[in-house]
């Protein structure tokens, strides 16, 4: 469990990433582990946050300083590889919506 | 499993709600429900994802034509009612973040 991530006051970007797994593991585990490693060192990355449903679906909600910032991500290298691999074996299918959170409140 | 959401174009407003859940059910199924069927009748309601693990985090995003879209599905009475619950009840705790999405892309 990620919980819920601990964030600076908006404004701030979300990479909010909704997936369907394919069925095994095939790798993924592993890879996931090392991309949060790597994301974590980035420049601008401020948390994340992630569930899956016992039948696979799932929402990983990356939080950024900056769109710059998510954008350099996006680019880099070992992230791009994963990000091909995860097209051909990991994802049934996926979308991803790059937002700008405006306000955040809790209870 | 609700699945990704088919949505429009963006720009268009995501309200992502990270949320711990409390131990048992306690009328939290048969309102999460009837929120569903609620939200989907608002004006510009667009779509909604939600994926939790099997420890009880969560995350929820609802999809919106506009930020006065969003803003008005929180203060539908009926809603209001549910989220006072949720804070008593059904979350040990919970973040909602705001956000305008600015591009989105799939496989």
């Amino acid at each position: 469990m990620t919980g819920i991530a601990a964030l600076p006051e908006p404004p701030y970007t979300a990479v909010i990433f909704s997936n369907l797994r394919t069925e095994g593991d095939q790798g993924y585990a592993v890879m996931g582990a090392r991309m949060q490693e790597l994301a974590k060192a980035q420049p601008g990355y401020l948390g994340y946050e992630s569930a899956r449903d016992a039948d696979g679906f799932g929402i990983t909600v990356s939080y950024w300083a900056d769109d710059h910032a998510a954008r350099a991500w996006k680019q880099v290298h070992e992230h791009a590889i994963a990000q091909q691999r995860g097209r051909e074996v990991w994802y049934a299918d996926y979308q991803v919506r790059v937002a700008t959170v405006g306000r955040a409140y809790g209870p």
